[in-house]
Order: C-alpha cells, then structure tokens, then sequence
C-alpha cells in the first residue's frame, strides 16, 4: 500500500466498518482508498490485544474497551497500512464486501443545533409564532428517536404511510406520505458507559466519542406535522434513519476544530465547556439524483457535540456503548446550506430543478439521496466522511 | 406446593422475572407465591426444547422462541407447579433472591391514551388552549423514551437536575427538579420481530405482545415543562423510569379484557380492531409512603394496547424483540383515580394528605412510591400484576 493520505480514505481517516463476504461471517474492517483491511483476520495473525471483538458484527465490543485502546488500534492500523506484512496483513477489494449497520444502536438522540434550521421550520411549521422557542438558546433541545431503525448506508427507504392534516371538522386524510423529506446531520458514536444518575462534565464530553456517522433523518413531513403537538415527532421519523457504513474515528478529526459562533445569551456553566465546546469543520453535500443541492457547512452549528451530550446527561440519563446522537439538520444563513428539502424548497413551494430536467419539492419514489462530506485533516489533507445514501421505494405492502 | 390460584402469585399468574443468588448468574424464574420456581434449572433437569433461553440474564431469548413457545412453557410450568417432581423442580424463596431487569429493552415508547389524562395535562400545561389537542382523537399519540434508563423495580431514584422556565429577560433557575413526580402506567412488553416496513395489522397487534408490567414513568415536571416544546419531553423523563420484576404473561389476562370506551370520532380502518381493540380491567394502586393516594382504573383508557401497537408500526417501522410501550398514565374522571401527582394535587395546588400526617405536592427525597394492581382471572380469581417501587434520593454528586 502507498501512503495515500492525500486521497479518499487515507491515512488521515482510517474509518471503522462491518463487511461481510458471501459465506463468512460478518466482521470489523478498515477502509482503505478502495479496499477494506480485514481487521479481524489481521488483528487474530498479529495477536493483538483482544484481538477477538474484531471478529464481531458490530464494533460495540471493540469500543466498549475504551478510548486507550481506540488510539492504540489507530496506531496499530497505520502502522500495518503503511508497511504492511504480507503474512499478517490481509485486505479485500470495497466492491467484494457488503457493508452493514456498523454499530448496535443502544438509543438514540436527534438534537436541532441549527439555528437557521429551527428557525426555518418555526416559519414554515408555525408562522404565528417567533420563528425560535424560547428555550432555543438556552439549551440543545433534543428527544429520542427509534434506535431499532438505524438502518446502513445503501438500505432502500421504504416510503412510510400514515395520517395528515384533516380539513376542519373531516377525517384525517391516510395514505403513503406525499411530502416524504431528508435531514443532512452529523450523528456521533458514543463509546463509553457512564453511570446512572453522574452527568458527564462538558470537559469530559469529548472523551466518550468514538467517531462520526453521516446521518439522514428521513422524515414525512405530513405525517410529521399533524402528530407532533405536543409531545414531539414520532412516525413522522421513526420509520428509517439511515447512517454511513464507516465511522470516523474522532482521532481522525482533531485539525477539524472550530470555534463555535458567538453564544448569545452565555449558556449555563454546564453548557460553557471554553475549548471543549468547539464545533466541527465539516464541508457537508446533499446530492439528489446526481445533483448537489445544498452544501450544509457544520461548522455554522450554534451547538456543538460536547454541549450537546453534556445535556443528555445533565439529569442523570445513564450512557452505553453504541449511543447515537445526532445533530439535527445543518443549515447554514444562506439557502444553498439549508440540509433539508422542506428549507430548501420551502416546504414545495419553491422546487429544486434537477440537472436531468426533472424539478423537486419533496422525495419521489426512485429518487437517490446521497450525503457525502470532509473535513480538514492535517498539513492540508482531507479526511473523508462515509456517505450515507438511500433510495426512497413505495411501499410493499397495500394499506391496512 | 399447593393450588394457590386464588392467592397472590398463584397458578393463574405464574409471571416471569430474572433473579439472581450470591455467585450464582442471573436467570429466568417464575414467582409462585412468595417463591421463585428455578425455570432454568427445571428446564435443564426436565430436559425441556430450548431450555438454554432459562440460563440467560433476560426474558430476550426466550421470548425471541415466540407465541406457540410462550404457551408451551406456561403450560409445562403450571403442571409442575401443580405436582412437582423433587427430583426435578427447584423452587427458592422469594426473600433469597435479588431480581433483575427482566429485559433488555430495545425501543421504549409512551403513549398518552388516558383521555383524562391529556385533558388535565392540556389544561395545567396550556391553559390558554383547548385541554385535548385536535390530533388527540384520531391517533394514540407517542414518543420515544430513553430505553437504557429503565431500571427494575427496587432501584433508587436519583433526583434530577436541570433547567427549569426563567422568568422573562432572566436565565434560567439550574438545580435539582422542584416537581418531581410519579406516572401509574401500565407497559408492554414486545416478544416478537416484525419486518422493516411491514406495519402490524391491529387484528395481529395482540399476537407480538409477551405480558405486561406495571411501569413508573417517573417525570421533572419543572425540566419538562421549559424543554418540551417544540420536540417533546427529554430530559424530564429520561433519567429513570421504572418496571416491575415481574412480567404476566397476557394469556393471564385473558378474562380482563374489556370493550373499550366509546371512541368517537370512529378511529380510522388501521385502528378499528372490533374486539382485537379491547381493552384490560386492571385495577391499580399508587402507593405513597404506605398510604394509597389514588386507584386508576386501566378499563378507562381510550385507547387500547393494540391501537397503539398498530400505530407505532404503520409508517412501516420493524418491532425487535424487547420493545417495550407503555399506555402512559391512567387517569379516569375522578380525582381519586387520576395516575400523577400533578393531576392529583392539580400542580401541587391542592396537596395530598398522608396516612403519616405530612403533605405532598410533589415527591420529597426519601419518598417511596409503589404502583401496585391486579385483573379479574378465571373463575372469580384474582391475577396480581408485579409491583413496581422506587425510592427518591437526593442526587450524590454535585451540580456540574
């Protein structure tokens, strides 16, 4: 292998997956440019330390060794990658693997970081009120998603059914959903435990990532809207999460941090982590159809990752190996950022025109949704992001 | 032992649990009395199919067998506890033993079924709007709860901290909750897998169903209050909630059900289930510091526990084995049967007198409180449902 930090899934990135081949069993794996280091084979002829919770088909038990190990099994891998012993190192071709869902998802969390983005859909879905809550800037409101719905980047999106909006005194109308959305988001693998009823300090809060998914937050807007008030979305999300098959590991990531943009008002002491709070610099795409249309930047997040599992666990909340939280859509100020369809055609009524003719309010079935991203890695590399990508299909099943 | 199905715990319960004796694992029992029937070790010595699934440290397993092993076992376990073999039946007293989690809990949901319930909650919490919100009749609305805080029975409750409302131009109080209460609810817990985009028909919903427990959804109602719009409660619920050792199997509930109230508007088709929407007779306690300071009544919800199976699957989203939902809180017209503190003492407004002679509004530290309730069985008998109790303690650590 040559040293190709400088190209996709370099050096720099050394993402963690499971693949599985036809026949063997599922196992972890490294991404390397275009081909996968079977970690479990190479980990077993290297003899290293706890070398089996690579032949699992998860990375949970590999994480669950902790964060000394995350760093000493980096190193291990660059160290192989780049001189790699023929007798010990074994790698398989990307396009001979299947990629799976690379973690079990204890539970998982949807935060809205975005301010543009909480603002955008306060309009859209409440235009008599102040576009922000007014909690908004006084904590990362978040809630529980479906964890047993994660689903691995290239798994069809089936689209969901449900009800909507009733005209006055009429029946709900039901039936598959007509303004079926994505949310461009950064989702975060936590890889520690922490106790029952002990809130992980802000300064601390970095300390229990394990790395860093691509995540897209299908949503049926119809169904969304109708059923949130009060107690928050429920089908109009759980139905599909999709995440990418490689997890980048936050080592990865260090040349990425950014200041936050000004916090205004200050945020409570467990929310003021100074340098700890950073955001991340990630150069995020959606891309429909083969057309790019949006480019969300990360670093316009008003929260950032530690302030927002600080929160989680401010009141006690217990955290396990293979939590997901995620950031909520990015959008930035300018249109061209906004990570969701119902921002970036303003919910349909300014549609996106595709480059093979076809115009977009909300998903048709076929469509292909890809999001792809970067970051900055050191001396001027780019670390790679996996993409999570999904094609939306109807439905199956007839209407029960 | 003797025919005690008209004693608590008798032959017409024979519920489920995980239990554990100093240095011995963890494995599945079945509470007879105030006994605990070994069922890993009589599987193993009757040579029963599968009898592995009793060894382990969850129901998962053995549920994971589905509804005709569910049957199966029940039958095999009233027979010896009807005329046990000695040489093959291991029973342990109850007070030897230490109960476990019973489940790992895969998705957590609560709904909000109790009309009285919602009603009073509108009314306390959004008193410038209409008690029900308009969705509220036509669907069983809910919301994902944080699976990995559900604690077994027994286990302390550590009080919350958080942020609470600010008064206007202020910041907001940060400290432990100042309104901490209870939810008598009832939980149901999922047995079966179901297919990713596969919604479960309502006439079906009864078959993915392994039992029941009674469920504490222990809530800050100050946290929840400032956090919870426009995504729904999180922090004010996640940091505990609680479920009994024991979990009745529905076929033990068998003569409790019960048409359900009178739904009007007529619930669309996917809810309308004809007798598979019935309802349970359970009848509950909530227990504070000895002194019993409400009786809900399950029989009074609105909607059933297969409406709600049958909407939390027909956006497509997949049922894993370990699901559990609960109704959220019984409540029913009168005070005395109203299932929250915040209902009961309208906010802490109208504080309840205790047997002790002291006063509640909301739960002080060193409260306990135990939800407690039985159904109708065959034949004038009694099933008790397993109890589920928890003591408030002060938070040890300090505020962050």
């Amino acid at each position: 292998m040559t040293d190709s930090s400088d190209s996709p899934f370099g050096l720099g990135t050394l993402p963690y997956g499971v693949f599985e081949r036809p026949g063997e069993p599922p196992r972890i794996g490294v991404r390397l440019g275009d081909s996968v280091l079977d970690l479990a084979a190479t980990a077993a002829a290297s003899q290293w330390p706890n070398a089996e919770v690579f032949a699992s088909p998860s990375l949970n038990a590999f994480m669950a060794l902790g964060p000394a190990a995350w760093r000493d099994v980096r190193a291990r891998v660059a160290d192989v990658a780049r001189c790699p012993d023929p007798d010990a190192v074994v790698v398989v071709p990307l396009d001979d693997v299947t990629m799976r869902l690379p973690l079990e998802v204890a539970d998982y969390v949807d935060f809205y970081a975005s301010k543009s983005h909480a603002s955008n859909v306060g309009e859209i879905f409440r235009p008599d009120s102040p576009g922000l809550p007014p909690n908004w800037k006084h904590l990362p409101i978040g809630y529980h998603g479906r964890a047993g719905t994660v689903i691995v980047s290239g798994t069809d999106v089936i689209r969901p059914q449900g009800q909507r909006s009733p005209q006055p005194n009429r029946r709900p109308p039901f039936g598959p959903s007509t303004r079926l959305d994505i949310e461009c988001e950064v989702g975060f693998v936590v890889g520690r435990s922490s106790q029952l009823g002990q809130p992980v300090p802000i300064t601390e809060a970095w300390n229990y990532i394990f790395g860093v998914v691509l995540l897209n937050d299908w949503s049926a807007r119809d169904i969304q809207a109708w059923e949130y008030v009060p107690l928050g979305p429920f089908l109009g999300k759980s139905f599909a999460t999709s995440i990418s098959a490689w997890v980048v590991p936050l080592e990865a990531l260090e040349a990425a941090q950014v200041p936050l943009p000004m916090q205004q008002p200050e945020p409570l002491p467990y929310l003021s982590g100074g340098e700890a709070a950073c955001g991340l610099d990630l150069h995020l795409e959606v891309v429909l159809n083969g057309t790019v249309v949006a480019k969300p930047e990360y670093r316009d997040m008003y929260w950032s990752p530690a302030q927002m599992l600080a929160h989680l666990t401010v009141n006690g909340a217990g955290l396990r190996v293979g939590d997901l939280f995620a950031s909520g859509t990015v959008s930035g100020e300018a249109p061209e950022t906004f990570g969701s369809l119902l921002e970036r055609t303003w919910n349909g009524t300014d549609p996106l025109q595709l480059d093979d003719g076809t115009a977009r309010g909300f998903l048709e079935d076929g469509d292909v949704v890809t999001l792809r991203g970067w970051a900055p890695g050191p001396r001027g590399t780019r670390v790679m992001l996996g993409e999570v990508t999904g094609r939306v299909v109807s439905s199956p099943y007839s209407t029960v």
